[in-house]
């Protein structure tokens, strides 16, 4: 089967019952073209601070920063060095990119039912023009025609952008990014919308490595010396203004899970002068990220960026692969993730603001029914975020709206993210979750529980609106 | 769309698949008219002791007293008081319901995709002949209709309770109840089965709010003062006899977990003296009510009453809701629930027993395949009651069957509870649940893994023999 | 409805949607005939070491050895006295079969859509040619035309292995079993391929009841007295070889949780002596089984041995069964399992090790989603095996594919293993399968994200190919 055809079917992802395709094809004319709305992610901004740059080879493209792709071949046992992923000692790793793509179509066959599968057909066929199925046999002949394409001017990320139709995209930043690739975009003139999203972890999490150096960074940005927790928290206010300046509208916080507590003023202090002193244990860790997020909290009341919080992943869980290879190499684990109990102190304080929005996402799905949708179907703080991560996918999708929307609504969830590193994937992304809710919706129609006029309204809002108003965008 | 019709689908819940759909609604052909069983529910006895009650304003029926309905409205920042509900301070609310309902109208989209919505559409247009949709432009028009429909005879409670075909119906009361409504119910010579349920919580959980007025209650209603463990077992043996002589045939019990633990006889009488000392600490009241389960199960095994459990809630999680609303506001939360090892004292001593039907609730669902079905699929005291509270939609019975029935087939199940407060809404709710589980029945006819004889006594056993049956009704 | 006709639907399992039953149908016609592999299971190896032995009569065939058919009886409040199931005191039970057999038939529609009842029926059906539903009426007659086959030659199990057309099937086999019954095979000059598997829980496990002598016996076996840690690993290690020269390619390891822990020489060898004077506790069991899962696993990279782990039940959960008819009566009931802490040591040592195949089992199907998938898809040791005990099962399956797959490809789980201790169900457990992974990928053609050549090979893996290959057979 070496070179049979690749064909993108123009009906994929609906049902297969005709009535129900043909409501979920009609909901989705109304709404395949409505532009792209990016409140989360993590593409590189350099790719658009200068109109030159390009995306390089196929290999750089698709293969070698996507952990989505190399840790499926890993699990298969090819070595990531054999994939040219670079090594934190700068040891060598395979440097030619035909034979890195080769070793990729060789196991393309692992990606069968998986979205990664779905997005990079869609981005073979759709953006590169392709039509063999890449196989062993055809993966030399497609590179070459990837490759044709890449140095076109029509491939540079400007340019992608504005044919993939991006009404806004959303970058993720460190509170001690300089931003200055976003400064060199607003600078540029281009008429591009990219926004930075203000990401402290690096220096709310005192066990991060570098945490110190992180810290310093900070100060210097603010010019100040940060000695006490005081001064901690202006600096991450001033730095919070200073991404706002930018555009940016909302936070992001990864943390293992969402606890919060209120620490007393004495507490968190001798916390922090203990992080200072280089003595702080992984108890005074987890407590004084729990207060973080207080305070972040009552930071987004008072300068209105929504806050949104990534909790359970089991981040670098494969020692051995973050020791030679870093962090984001496709090794963090979800764990099981409580809500419920956790959040309460937040909830307590802030969960009755109506200006606050609180954007929660979640690994556990177990969470969806149980807390995710009670919860937000009740504060009026909440939203509940799209299906995150391995639940970026048709499965994950149709279990997130069976077991959040009967609960919250659609009203209380943050439409889609596509939360990518991959900007050639994003239009690829949007399209499964909007083929995917309007199959969704179409179910709801087929069986009597929702008229077409209503229906039509929620694509609209799921595949656009509500991504727009709780990002505030 | 503001003045577009309201039609209720007369296949609706059906899967769209046309030979399912036929399967399953000549099934539903089959139990769509049987009477109506009730095992367990909230609605008030009062509204049945008197024949001249009504129902009130459209307010009162739709919003006002429904947790459901206000808390949508509340998280997407409507405040409790413009929609009329209550300050326990007596502070002011909105009391023209004329501008509560406009606000209930002008949000009723939140209701898409949700089953409150499916029954309030069922209510509006089956019950009050609504043929428009509920929108911010008919909202008025409606409540004309709405308010004119309750001025007549045959929407008071008696009548409506006739005309819905009721057969059964158990209400919800206290340990320290005094059943005064139910006797005036027996009394009035009306032929309606209304039926008291023993639940015993508030006297049961030491830390209630109240609970020494609570024990002083139940001392006055049995004419003994309960100044130890002993006389408090026997005040409430007492008052289950009281309410079987009333009719009842089943006990509820609420607590956070389905913990079970026999504590000695010295400890128990320890704990319950520090309770009437005022006290008892958290981990006291935990005992206590884990220890109360065992006691509640030996009382039934020997006067027969079923036992139901419904664990697994976070209660009154907002604390400015309740302190300024009081409980039951939509706001509380589930939580992860364990029944394996928690409810393994208990089983030791009583899972046995055939005399016994311990019928089991969760707001967990991950419990149905894990825990509950192979527990309800080995001990003869179990049965699993239907999908709770948020899981009364057609979603949440799906994943139900899904998930219980291969392992505890349909007879280790109890039929469906409507379990509301709502009294309007009880034909809509079961309507869904006759739909949802022929439905369910018709797929496994169409997949040949059911003959159409079996189904169609799996439809009748679901609609109305297996409530009855599991609680001795 | 007494007498109905016993029908398979031909298209049974199937997706009622024509055009996915088509797809279905078509994917099941490539692999409803390949050769069954049986890589994990509980048939006893005695019934293939002598050519003469008979399979007893059809209530020692269909009940009295079968968990999963009592147990659902005895839910209902049959004795299992009264099912004939021997008690571990000797005291009487039913020896009757024809009675035994007519109480079973009288509960039969118990099974009602479970998988029991699929594979009790295509049993029936297809093994004995029964036309008749097996009700309270045909009970007798059915009985007779069962006991009459199986006093027939083709109904020996040798010849059913040959007319079920197994390929090879693996048994499941105690540490200390002296392995005569495959010794007895392989002498024979049968061809069928009967392998054993090495599962030492009972000597691994410190509080197994009959530790001590379990011990002692694999010292005999091994012709060393095993009175320290080191000896203990030895003997283990040279039973390993015992296994493997009679066919092994496995071990299989139960226990309570996938809870792994490094421990020092000195602490393994202090836990080992307290073990052998009678003292281990709790902790110490845990612990050792921990630290054992390590040894496992690098005794599996030496010598070749895939691994299997099946944690999460709670054994023997009704201690009043357990004490009056022993181990294995259908009262061990799952728990809530945690991978991505536990197996963690393990990982960190092995997970990268392209030598080992590691299958891990769940009964916690929360896991699939949020732990397996992502450990799966990244670690090359890891491999998911099927769904497990109650989760064999059309919707066991269809869960496990929505929530294994897209996240970790097909090629990273095991195929498909019966697990089951009644043979003359493999044919019937097979046939579920690949009738559910035919309609699953029938599913994703249908629906445009897959193509059919894809699934065409994809259908083989799940049918026969992933299980030889992880599984080395």
């Amino acid at each position: 089967m070496g070179f049979s055809e690749l064909k993108l079917h123009p009906e994929r992802v609906f049902d297969s019952d005709p009535t129900r395709r043909r409501v979920g094809m009609e909901l989705y004319g109304h709404v395949a073209g409505l532009p792209l709305v990016c409140p989360h992610g993590h593409v590189d901004p350099r790719l658009f601070a200068d109109k030159e740059i390009t995306l390089g080879s196929p290999a750089d493209l698709f293969i070698i920063p996507d952990h989505y792709v190399f840790r499926m071949l890993y699990s298969q046992g090819i070595s990531l060095e054999d994939l040219g992923v670079p090594r934190t000692d700068g040891g060598e790793v395979e440097t030619d990119h035909r034979r890195i793509w080769q070793r990729f179509a060789d196991h393309f066959y692992l990606f069968r039912g998986t979205p990664t599968g779905l997005w990079l057909n869609d981005e073979l066929h759709t953006l590169f023009g392709i039509s063999k199925k890449l196989t062993s046999e055809t993966a030399q002949e497609v590179y070459d025609e990837i490759e044709e394409k890449l140095a076109r001017p029509e491939f540079r990320p400007r340019a992608l952008y504005e044919s993939f139709n991006i009404e806004v995209l959303c970058t993720t930043d460190s509170a001690t990014d300089d931003l200055s690739s976003h400064k060199r975009i607003r600078a540029s003139g281009w008429k591009g919308d990219i926004r930075p999203t203000f990401r402290p972890d690096a220096v709310v999490q005192l066990l991060t490595p570098g945490w110190q150096e992180n810290l310093n960074k900070l100060g210097e940005l603010v010019g100040e010396e940060l000695t006490g927790f005081k001064s901690f928290l202006l600096a991450l206010e001033r730095r919070r203004e200073d991404f706002k300046a930018l555009g940016a509208t909302a936070t992001d916080h990864g943390c293992p899970s969402p606890y919060t507590e209120k620490l007393s003023d004495t507490e968190v202090e001798a916390i922090f002068q203990r992080a200072l002193g280089g003595q702080a244990g992984e108890q005074d860790t987890v407590r004084f990220t729990a207060h973080m997020l207080l305070e972040m909290a009552r930071m987004s009341i008072e300068d209105g960026l929504v806050m949104q919080l990534h909790p359970g992943s089991f981040r670098n869980h494969n020692r051995w692969v973050y020791d030679r290879f870093g962090a984001d190499k496709g090794c963090d684990i979800p764990e099981a993730t409580e809500y419920t109990k956790n959040l309460r102190p937040l909830l307590e304080r802030y969960g009755n603001e109506k200006r606050l929005t609180l954007v929660l996402f979640t690994l556990d799905e177990t969470a969806y029914s149980r807390e995710l949708a009670p919860l937000a179907g009740h504060y009026p703080a909440l939203r509940i975020g799209p299906p995150w991560w391995f639940f970026d996918s048709v499965n994950g999708m149709e279990r997130y709206f069976d077991m959040v929307v009967e609960t919250a609504g659609i009203y209380n969830t943050a439409g889609f993210n596509d939360d990518t590193r991959a900007f050639p994937s994003i239009p690829a992304r949007h399209d499964v979750w909007r083929r995917s809710s309007c199959n969704w919706l179409a179910g709801l129609v087929v069986r009597g529980m929702l008229d077409t006029a209503d229906a039509i309204e929620m694509a609209h809002s799921m595949a656009y609106g509500l991504a727009k108003e709780a990002y505030r965008l």
